[in-house]
């Protein structure tokens, strides 16, 4: 069975994933379709909108064959070593490809992007730092360089083709036996927060559609209708969906009562940002309004979210540098698929397939999973905080037996 | 002017601490009677009903011409250094007796059990140890070896009485000028949770008559008009008073991100108690369901509830190593017989009177004092938390000129 894999959020799953995933069994002719999905909280920093076992629902229903978790210590993280961890595991559970979006949706322009920073690495690099010190932006110097040595220009202005051009390069870095596709981003931009496609909307305009208007029913054109289910599901049960708002508190709490000796132990604290944080979380109300006070040139919005992020699931510097690379693939869900192709390869994986949490307790990536958990589920109220931590280690891995697709 | 010493809660202030008042007054004829009163969270680990600031109104609308606040670092303590704090601030401030509640109410029989356990402290403390291992309990033990060495045995098995001696000890240790006297508790004890008195109960059964109505009238008949009038004003601005359920979120929160080895670094965190503290913490619900499951016979519900204020405040080994000594009076609030007597001795007190919070930012009992402040607000939604929170370091002294007196 040929099994291709790609790098998801699903935040929430929308119809912009499902034509990714139909143009990535055309383009590769996969039989089985492997994400390796972030858990409850992503890369730009923020929780996810509703827990990682809703989204592997949609995952499923929507032609996913296995979805596996990327550990929150490669998950919450800058492009590289998201891409480290994500690449990584895919080898692990034996994807030979990879299938990515972008904005490119030129594979060639990648690859030799990648291969000229990997085989003109000082070239490379002393052109870059020349147009930097031109007062050039980072993208169009990385651009001009690729140009002056004979490379395509990647334009790395675009969020995914950052992301793709990371993949590449932990492909190569890794020596990893992997083939990287990609495939065009249809109509909504990464950041697009306006819906104007008739039915393609990112997964930030769809979350902003929903804060704004509170009525699941809004997103309705932009997200498959299983998926929708998910979220109608969640709402039920949890009485809401997640924000960052919704974490301010214990944010703040957090960030009051721990000393500058605490935050500098965190992963992502650096330069002093400490002092700015202690310096403008008192006088806060809001997440944005804090976010906003503390934001600068050099420390950006998706920066300190994540920063953020750290403080709230309290994952240290010590826990990151114990967390270099993957010690297991978590399984979270599978379809008949999915099930036969395990069957098949399950002796010949390069780490261990797990689908007990409780067997990766004393893991240092499952104890921090297990911290994120425990942040995620923090902000409900009691029984509904019990029931939701409780939903991380106790919760089997999704079967879909295709049954319940529409 | 003579000042007398009373070291206080308040929690809510009551007819009982009013009889006691009156009886300080008459028995030590004071001109100026000082208040040394525990802040955010209380000597046997609990928040505190209300506010330190509305507290410190319910004092001096009731008789108290001073209020200092006894910093957290000796507050949430056990009896010898929560008296070592308490003894030593009023000793600071110019008072040369010391007036305390007993069930004793003689104070021969504390000075003697004083005297005998500081001059003769070798065969005490042998007897004491003879008496432990015949299976005795420790104020048995402790009044065996008083009667064999002649002293008035003391019964250490009251609360108060404990206090007291810890007291007397502590002005014997610190060679501190001062006399103790003590008077009679009347009517309820301390730990005493039903009200069978008329017009006095335990701050303890207030509480408990608080909790189960939700009616701040139930408790008219056992709490000065004033003070309920406090309580009153409180409720309407922050919605609702203190108890420990309120912060269990933010405990649960703490111990479940926090790891074995932070925990560690918790005052109070002894001898693997973490490992319990982790054990327990994710299938309960409630702080009293979480205590009644990790207590021992060694870990009391005081000493849990001390070490889980820790947990909530980041109360660490470290922060309390540093904190061995006071290092400032904080004015709490003052009547006008107070402000007279402070103008008189302001330029001979042995610590520095500090009436502006702002002044003491660095000190680290005071930095304790503000994550006590802030974890103390984080279990109100926003605005309040802000509010809340300003309140601990934004708060002018309260001047109380007598003529709030009803």
């Amino acid at each position: 069975m040929k099994a291709v894999g790609v790098i998801v959020e699903y935040n929430p799953f929308h119809n912009g994933h499902l034509h990714h995933l139909q143009e990535t069994r055309r383009k590769t002719n996969a039989d089985c379709l492997i994400a390796v999905m972030s858990g409850n909280f992503l890369q730009r920093g923020e929780p996810a909108i509703v827990s990682k076992w809703a989204r592997t629902k949609m995952a499923l229903a929507s032609g996913i064959d296995i979805v596996i978790e990327l550990p929150y210590a490669f998950a919450v993280q800058a492009a590289e070593r998201f891409a480290s961890g994500a690449v990584r595991l895919l080898a692990a559970i034996g994807c030979r490809e990879l299938c990515f979006g972008s904005e490119s949706g030129d594979i060639a322009a990648f690859l030799s992007a990648a291969d000229t920073w990997s085989e003109q690495q000082e070239p490379f690099d002393s052109l870059v730092r020349a147009e930097l010190a031109r007062g050039q932006s980072f993208p169009r110097a990385a651009a001009a360089a690729w140009q002056a040595l004979g490379a395509a220009p990647l334009d790395l202005s675009k969020p995914n083709n950052v992301l793709g051009f990371a993949y590449v390069k932990a492909i190569r870095q890794h020596a990893l036996p992997m083939t990287p596709h990609t495939i065009p981003r249809r109509a909504a931009g990464y950041h697009d927060e306006s819906a104007s496609h008739p039915s393609i909307a990112s997964a930030t305009s769809v979350r902003k559609i929903l804060r704004q208007t509170g009525q699941l029913e809004a997103v309705a054109a932009y997200v498959p209708a299983a998926a929708l289910d998910q979220l109608r599901q969640y709402q039920e049960t949890y009485g809401r969906l997640h924000d960052w708002e919704m974490y301010f508190p214990l944010l703040k709490y957090r960030l009051l009562t721990a000393t500058e000796a605490d935050l500098r132990r965190i992963a992502g604290v650096e330069e002093g940002i400490e002092h700015r944080l202690k310096q403008h979380i008192a006088a806060a109300e809001t997440f944005a309004a804090f976010i906003a006070a503390v934001k600068t040139k050099r420390y950006t919005w998706t920066r300190l979210q994540r920063l953020c992020t750290h403080v709230l699931t309290h994952f240290t510097k010590e826990a990151q540098s114990e967390a270099a690379d993957p010690t297991y693939i978590r399984l979270l869900g599978m379809s008949e698929t999915g099930r036969r192709y395990l069957q098949q390869v399950k002796k010949q994986l390069a780490l261990p397939l797990v689908a007990k949490a409780a067997k990766l307790n004393g893991d240092p990536l499952y104890e921090q999973e297990k911290r994120a958990a425990a942040a995620y589920a923090a902000a409900f109220p009691e029984p509904l905080a019990s029931r939701a931590f409780r939903e991380e280690y106790a919760t089997a891995p999704i079967y879909f037996s295709g049954m319940e697709r529409k």
